[in-house]
Formats: structure tokens, sequence, C-alpha cells
């Protein structure tokens, strides 16, 4: 790049913020003063955001935690770093001029920083999908009122946008999913599988409950769901294919037959640099592809018999926005309750399944998701319905 | 597209000119107008040309024979088309202005009405890959003189125009091969095959010399001359893979560790279209990609022992322009002498590797191409000491 660009990164000490700075830091060795760091806010751990501050320099350094600000402050003590804490401090951080804010703090507290941040019309590399599954239509809307630009950081979502072009001429969006550990098990093998079981990623280092998302295809799910709303596709032009390697990403096909694919190894560094640099590229030290060494890329459909995932997220958007909320936090609900022991690994599409179906009956689906407000009116209808479910849910695994 | 674009095909009969008409005949009735024809250019086959003539309209038809033109002014006798016939009439057909003309006429033929149209400062997408290993440094000097531009139709070549955004950051380009009907031969089998093995390709249907050259990879060698020249990308940034299927195309691989790849069906109409239509894409009836229907795609290096023609396309580059038209010339030789039964196939390796050879110790590495005259002189060159050579060779063969 031949400019400077400030980057602030909310949730700087996650696997996606790590990530990031370790992007910045090659980039700046290569180029002196590539990036400059505004604002580093991270959850509760100020050891690791301590360290990143006096290495990276931000203005600012914020924990959302309180209670642990006088850690923090006593950590960058003279080193001229400003500080400060709580969720105020959080918007304030996340609102304060920049040239790119990576949003990657996880779940759905990092809707209202993000929210924040596309409200000042500041670009917005989103690598929190449950921000856009939930609140998607909202970040769009301002988005469009304030000219901020959102820019996808999960690799399937920079596949296709680095596939896409000026997006004209487009036939269908094509993402890919490894299958999880759980590509080629039985059902029977499935009802019985344990968490340790489901959180074994073939391919890809993520946190549990992302694991267990990969083992339902419920991750997939949300993916889709994402791609639905960034790439203003409908439904019925999004295919998810089963690709166990996980090296194309996303594809992008054409009405002349031609199809645009963006390959790479499974490494976020890659589409991370791409949302951070866009449109430069930034030299990473991701290993390169070998194609030849890989030797094959496989391809399936996805058997909806044994995970319904996509399915459910096709439905979740034929009930509107609500549909994709609902399902996000029905799902949640049922991942903590599995990970905890109440459930089945089966339950939780099973949870997932009939919320939506809740959600439909109970005329919801004319319900919106234009304010925070409403968003969390149907996380919490969400959360409480499969909280209802997870108890026959245990009661019939026996529990 | 929302403007109608004229157009001119030089060798509008042959496989590509008769494509990429049927490119324009959909083009055309899915939105009125879009393409008008200008020239339509045939060598022989006046049959075939005032057929397409009567279809398509263009202004004018020549048949470059001129023992034919009788015949063709006969077949369109009243229709308003204007008639022409000779080398001059091909070259003033090439000149005619028109804001895109496709060079399609095969072999050496091709050069001077691509250059002519090139000198005008016209757009030209060219098929004629032959005109640019030989010529390509005289058609790229006279373009930046004249604001032309180059699109490539070759399909490797389109995957990688479609595949390379603004250029910026590449690392390299990979072509793929299909690796050809003796993708799984040992030696001792492509030793004793005969023109009839040779020339069955598994997957594009082309015609007997290019089928021969997909048999020894001297096709991917051209290819590979034509990449290093049109992408103007040093000889060890550019990478063969093998991939049977032919699904995979052209990739670019970036700094960032992403690769964009363009995929689609072995099928010409999608690179025409892509050429045709740029920076539009066009609607085909191109068979659409299914991967899931695929299966899997391949991918492996090149067997040098077996295919040394890659080696060889390396070793022509670094002598300079003059090196790959001697490379050309020595395979047109050993091919037409291979099809006659006059040298084996692993000869036609062998005949180019010496000819090369003897270009590099005759100290004739300072001649360039740049001019027409260079270029048939090295031409005469190559063809001579191929000859020769064949002579040895089919002594050896015990012919």
């Amino acid at each position: 790049m031949t400019v400077t660009r400030r980057i602030s990164i909310m949730g700087s000490t996650g696997s996606i913020g790590t990530s990031a700075l370790d992007v910045i830091a090659h980039a700046n060795a290569g180029e002196a003063g590539t990036f400059q760091l505004v604002a580093l806010v991270a959850g509760q751990d100020t050891e690791a955001l301590a360290q990143q501050a006096l290495t990276f320099r931000p203005d600012i350094a914020v924990v959302a935690d309180p209670s642990r600000h006088d850690d923090l402050r006593a950590r960058l003590e003279g080193s001229g770093i400003e500080t400060a804490s709580g969720q105020a401090a959080v918007l304030e951080a996340a609102t304060r001029p920049c040239d790119r804010l990576l949003a990657a703090i996880v779940g759905s507290a990092g809707l209202a920083s993000t929210l924040a941040a596309v409200r000042q019309g500041t670009v917005v590399a989103i690598a929190n999908k449950e921000s856009v599954v939930c609140g998607g239509k909202l970040i769009l809307s301002e988005a469009e009122k304030s000219g901020a630009r959102i820019l996808p950081v999960d690799s399937e979502h920079s596949g296709i946008f680095q596939a896409l072009g000026d997006g004209r001429s487009l036939e269908k969006l094509t993402i890919t999913a490894s299958g999880g550990p759980f590509r080629t098990a039985s059902l029977d093998e499935m009802e019985h599988a344990t968490p340790a079981q489901a959180a074994a990623h073939p391919n890809w280092d993520m946190g549990i409950k992302n694991s267990i998302d990969s083992a339902t295809l419920m991750n997939k799910a949300l993916e889709f769901i994402e791609a639905a709303i960034l790439f203003d596709t409908a439904p019925d032009r999004i295919d998810v294919l089963v690709h166990p390697q996980s090296i194309v990403h996303g594809m992008a096909h054409f009405t002349d037959g031609s199809v645009i694919a963006q390959l790479g190894a499974p490494d976020m560094r890659t589409p991370i640099a791409y949302a951070l640099g866009w449109p430069d590229r930034i030299e990473t030290t991701v290993d390169r592809l070998d194609l030849a060494q890989l030797g094959r890329l496989d391809f399936t459909t996805v058997d909806e018999k044994r995970f319904p995932a996509i399915r459910l997220a096709r439905q979740a958007l034929a009930l509107g926005p609500g549909g994709a909320t609902v399902l996000n936090c029905a799902n949640e609900s049922a991942v903590s309750a599995f990970i905890a022991g109440h459930c089945g690994f089966l339950d939780i599409s099973w949870v997932v399944e009939k919320v939506l179906s809740r959600f439909s009956l109970g005329n919801m689906a004319g319900l919106g998701c234009d304010t925070l407000e409403e968003i969390a009116y149907l996380d919490r209808f969400g959360r409480d319905m499969a909280a209802e479910l997870l108890g026959q849910a245990h009661h019939r695994a026996g529990g």
C-alpha cells in the first residue's frame, strides 16, 4: 500500500484479533508505517491486551470488563497509551476516526460497537458472523445512510468478495463446507457423539462453539445467511458444497458459464489481510497453495438428512430477518446445552427447527430487525423457546 | 451489454470462428443488435462463409483464396453484402473500423492481419497462439504505439485474465494441462504411438495439429510462452499443472496467499464470449459447472521425462523472442512429419530440442522478432534445421 492506514481492532486478543496483528506486524516490517493502530479493544485479557498495546502503540487500549481496568492501567503506566473500560468506552473507541475497523468481538456483544462504527461512516471489516446474521439488515441500512462500507472477513465471504468482480452477470454463489468431523459419520454415530468428538475440526483452528457449529454445519448455515445478506443474493442462488480439503473457499458463477473461485490454505490471515488492505493486497507469510502436493480437491452435495442446517437456514431466511436471529440464538442455546451434557448432538438441529416452527406459527415472522431492541426481543424469544424445548430434549435423552 | 458492438472475425469458418458466431447469435437473440458484423474472413470454405454471411449480414465477406471468389460472389449475389478475395483484401478487411476483431486464422497466416488491425488501434481478441508465440513482441510494441488492446481467447489465458484483477501483488501464474491422451502412458508406449492414438484428446474438440500438440504437451509449451508474453511475466513465475478434468483453466497467485482461479466446462464459447464482451459478460448456453457431479479435481506436476515440452519452452524463452519462433516452427515441421509417418512421436520433442540447441550454438539468439521479415527468417531457419534433423529421425526410426 502506498498510504498509511489507521486501524482499530474490536476484539484484539481473540483468534481473529491476534491473526490481524500478526498480519499488521508483517506488513509494517516490510513497509514502515503501513498500519497505525487507533484503538485495541478486548474483553477481559489485560495481560495480552497490554502486551499488544506495548508492541503496536495504539492511541487507546480498552478492556470491556470494568473490574480489569486497574490491572490494564498498571500494565500500561508510563507508556503514554490511554486506557479505558466499560461498554461506553468500547463504543467510544469504536467511533474514534479511523480508516478501517476490524469488528472481531465474538457473539452478540459485537453488534453495538459495529453499529456505532458504521454510523460514523467507517469502513468496517466484519469478522463477527452473528452480528451480520442478527443485525445485518440494520447494519446495511445504517451503512447506506452513513456511506460506510462493509468488508467480509469470514473466509467464504472474503472468497466470494474476491471472486465477484463488479457483481454484474452473476448467476449464483457457492460457499464450501469442510463437512466437519462427522462428514462420513452415520446418523447413529452422530446421535451418540460427545462434545469432544464434535469439537475436533479437521482443518480450521477455532473455538469450541464454532467447532460444534462446524460439526452440525450450523456454522455453514450462519454463513449461508451472511452471504445472502452481505451480497444481497436470493437463497435459491446460493449453493453449499462439501469440500473436505477447505482449499476453495468461495465461488461466483456467471452467466457466460465462467466460475471465479478463491483458493488458499485454510489460514484466516489471508482473508484478514484482504479486508485490511482492500483494494490493495498485503503480503503475508501464509503457506502458499500447492495443488500438486494436495493432489486432489473433492466436492459433494450436503446430505440434508444428516445435516439439516442448510435447509434450516433457507427456512429462516424465508421467514424474514427475524428468522435468522431466532435461528442463531436457538442454536447458541442448544450448543451450550450440548456442551453441558444436557442434550444430544442431533438435538441441536432439532431444537433450532422447532424454534423456527414456533416462530413461524406464532405469526411473528412480520417482526423486523430494525432496531437493537427488536433484535434483543427476538433473541430473548428464541432463547426462551429453546430452553423449553431443551427440557424436552433432556427428557428425550433420558437425562 | 448496453451498447452495440461492431465485430470482425478473421477465420470465421474455423472452430473458433463458428463458436464465436454461436455466441453472437445467442447474445443477439437476447438483446437485439448487441453485435453487428463488419467483416467475415475465411480461407477457402465459401459454402460455410456464404451461409454465415446471409445469417449475420456483415458489411463484407472475404475469402482468402482468390480462386474461390467467383463462387462466393455467386452465393451472395443480390444480398447486398460486399465480397472480396486475396491477401490484400484480407488485410483491408482487418483494418476496417470495428470495436473488436477476433483474430482466429490458424497458424502463421494470421499474423499479418492481426498486426494490421493492431496498428489501427483496434481491440483484438487473439485466438491464434502461434501469432503471439512468434510475433508477440512485435504485436505488443505496435499495440503500445497505437493504443490497441490485446485480449486473450485461449481458455488458459482467458482464465488468467479473468483471475488477475489489476495484476498488482501477483506472485505467480498457473496454467493447467489436461495431460493429453498419454498422461498415464509409459515412455515405451509413447515411442510407438500412432498419429491416431496421439490425436485422441480427452476433453477438448480440436484439429489434428492441436491434438498432437496436446499429446506432446507442446500445446502447453506454446501457451506457456503465450502467457509469459501476454502477461509480461517471467518464466520462473509461471507454473504448469496437469489437471485431467480441464475444469480449472488458469490461476493467479497473490502475495497474501490468495489464489484466484477461473473454472468452467471445457467449452471455448466461454472464453470467446469473455473476449467479445469484455468488460461485460455475455450470456452463453455453455453447460454450467457442477463440481458435486464431477466429484473431484486432480492436480499433478508435469513429468518432464515423458513430456519435455515445458522445459523446452523455458529454454526457448531464455534464448530471447527468436527462441519461441524457432520452437514453434520446428514443432510444426516435426508434427507434419509425424502425421506423415516420417518420424516417431518422441522425435517431435527431440527435433525441437535439437533445433533450439543449434539456434543457441549458432549465436542467433541475438536476432530479434521486430519485423515480419525477421520472424520469417527465423521461421525458415527453424524449418530447415527441423527438416535436416527429421531426415536423421526417419533414419533412426528405420523408415
